[in-house]
């Protein structure tokens, strides 16, 4: 028998490293996280919950607890189907699959879509999440800047037309969150969702629309989703992490038949957890949602109010930054010469976490950016937590002049 | 814009059809499930659950809804590992993974140890699950036979040998049930499991080692696991799905530290359902492990014996199979001319589905063979099944001798 262990060649799509995720937070640590993209657990609906989870085992326990599950995954698709219809989605249950969050429904299309090699065209910033799904497919990545107005289009447009000149590769998949974008907070504009749509139809590539944020809006409104412009060509993504509770790990995708058979075969005749889901519909069907989701509005735009504010008194002209209509994040622009990534160390041992800009690009720039998540702080901690990210920043500076 | 929509090429690696799974059981249809690999409803742990659920919720919720959940998985991974001692598999928690059931352990372990065209080697009969998540990494298969021992792990020295001679490629994993052996029923000998071992480490490959049924055994015994014999390549698999419930889907993954790491990387920074961890844990914690075990098997035991009495008093010679020692399946072999698919439809007709031979192989083998699940169904159930399967068979027999 052989007692020299020889070395084993695993699959090249095995990332090198373990990705950044959101699986550090808890309530546990005494440092103040704006590093976070997590709701805050105070807007939980614990009762609702608590009944539905005895319901879901209690009064459907013998199929729910099964493989197949009972009533409520169909009545999970059926909600889903109906609320989509706010963003202009028409679709049927069959055109909707849930997922165990919108993470493994980013996985399924990434596998669907991209062969070893393919080319997936992403934002810069963007969610980080994503690219290293991407990369596990052994997907090769370019990025293209958002503004304002969310992804460049016209960028696009320019690098598709110089991709069929030159005979270069054109993408298969542009991945692409137009409400309150990760990290950029901005919204994707009307036009640019037609003509993204547009494109897509003519070159022939997939978008993935990862739209996590849309409920969470501070205005109330809503623009027509990609999808509903493309819809043969986009896979809708949300999940109920932000609106329900993360910890129960449902997300979903909408797409054509065709591209949501062929996600669906990858679950391998199971189904994302059918007691969670059996739990998740329990609670919409008896939820006052409209009233849960405008509480949670509240809360959160309270939250960015207390954030703009405290960044304004602490930061002065130090900083710019656009204030977001929803979502969780502020996407902080510093002087240019600043790197974030030099005191994200400092601040946290200051009692503040943030994740320095850099690493929500595909390449090596972004180092003067931060993204500072008001979702999980209370308003105290936003408060104070802004104030010792001062503190750190000024620190850095004082440093950099000494030297 | 174009109007006419072009095909997408999508990834090769999407399988064509959906592949078969266990997503069918449920307890509303008219037909007695012998096809169904499920535990029967009446075995799950409803005050338990709900006890654990309230819990979960009400004292440990704001944590355990968060993406990290709260100290349920940890509990969870210590439970795992200490049980695992009893199959002489000792390992820390930094070796355990826990995940949405032992499919999507299968998944990882594959994606982790095979590229697109590396070899995969599996039982015949085996778990189609298994074959179409390696199919899904895009790996080749080659199967080899069982007999009451297990897998001939004589054939695969053999194989080995051959491929080194004729520098053909070699496996990089072989997918192996040592215990109750799906569909096979059959448990793996001490000396095999030894020898298999001992062929990983001399050519350099993984085994999976997918022990779904090992709690269930009717004998109280336990064989040392494979993995006891070749710690670092190995990959075990196990499930909470027979032993608590399927529908919460958690199942683990045992390895290294670096193959568990390397596995642990596609969950992106997530984690496998921290609210249903959570949930397991409470009732982990209180439930009386050892009676419920003893009274699953002891159910199951029983079904199986009035399914050995039902099979031999309504099919007599026509049929034999080896009484299976735990687990959930009787393994039935008909003469050599019979094609079970041929009476699979009757059979359902007149009342009783089950799955011929022929799914189980890569190949095309196997249609003499019929595989019957008695973990689901009642006594009843059980003794009216096997009658209807009788009437369909005799009624494709004398079909045959009519033509």
């Amino acid at each position: 028998m052989t007692t020299v262990l020889q070395p084993f060649p695993y699959a090249k799509r095995v990332p090198a490293v373990t990705p950044m995720g959101a699986a550090q937070a808890s309530s546990s640590s005494d440092v103040i996280p704006f590093s976070y993209g997590t709701p805050t657990s105070d807007a939980f609906p614990y009762d609702g919950l608590k009944e539905a989870a005895l319901k879901a085992i209690l009064d459907h326990g013998r199929d729910a607890l099964q493989y197949a599950g009972a009533g409520g995954p169909q009545v999970v698709k059926e909600w889903i189907a109906q609320r989509s219809a706010l963003r202009s989605i028409d679709v049927t249950t069959e055109q909707v699959l849930v997922t165990y969050g919108s993470q493994q429904a980013i996985d399924y299309a990434a596998r669907t879509l991209l062969e070893p090699g393919d080319h997936a065209w992403v934002e810069a910033p963007t969610y980080f999440g994503a690219v290293s799904t991407f990369r596990s497919s052994e997907a090769l990545i370019t990025s293209f800047p958002i503004d304002e107005d969310g992804l460049q289009v016209d960028l696009i447009e320019k690098a598709l037309e110089e991709a069929v000149r030159r005979k270069h590769p054109l993408p298969k998949l542009v991945y692409c969150m137009p409400n309150f974008q990760n990290p950029g907070g901005v919204v994707l504009s009307l036009e640019r969702r037609r003509k993204l749509a547009e494109l897509a139809y003519q070159y022939n590539f997939f978008i993935l629309e990862d739209d996590a944020y849309v409920e969470l809006t501070f205005t109330g409104k809503h623009l027509p989703a990609i999808y509903s412009f493309a819809p043969e060509r986009v896979i809708y993504l949300s999940t109920f992490s932000k609106i329900i509770a993360p910890g129960i790990r449902l997300g979903w995708a909408i797409g054509s038949s065709d591209v949501i058979r062929r996600m669906n075969t990858f679950f391998q005749g199971s189904k994302a957890s059918v007691f969670s889901q059996e739990i998740a519909a329990q609670l919409l069907q008896h939820l006052p949602f409209d009233d849960h989701l405008e509480a949670l509005a509240s809360r959160y735009r309270s939250s960015r109010d207390v954030m703009v504010d405290s960044l304004k008194a602490n930061f002065g002209e130090e900083v710019s930054f656009q204030v977001p209509e929803g979502g969780f994040f502020i996407w902080l622009t510093f002087p240019e010469d600043v790197d974030t990534g030099r005191f994200v160390q400092d601040a946290y041992e200051r009692g503040v976490s943030f994740i320095d800009g850099s690493k929500f690009f595909v390449r090596p720039e972004g180092a003067r950016h931060a993204r500072l998540s008001f979702s999980y702080c209370t308003e105290e901690q936003i408060r104070r937590g802004v104030r010792l990210l001062a503190e750190a920043y000024q620190a850095y500076q004082a440093s950099r002049t000494a030297n």
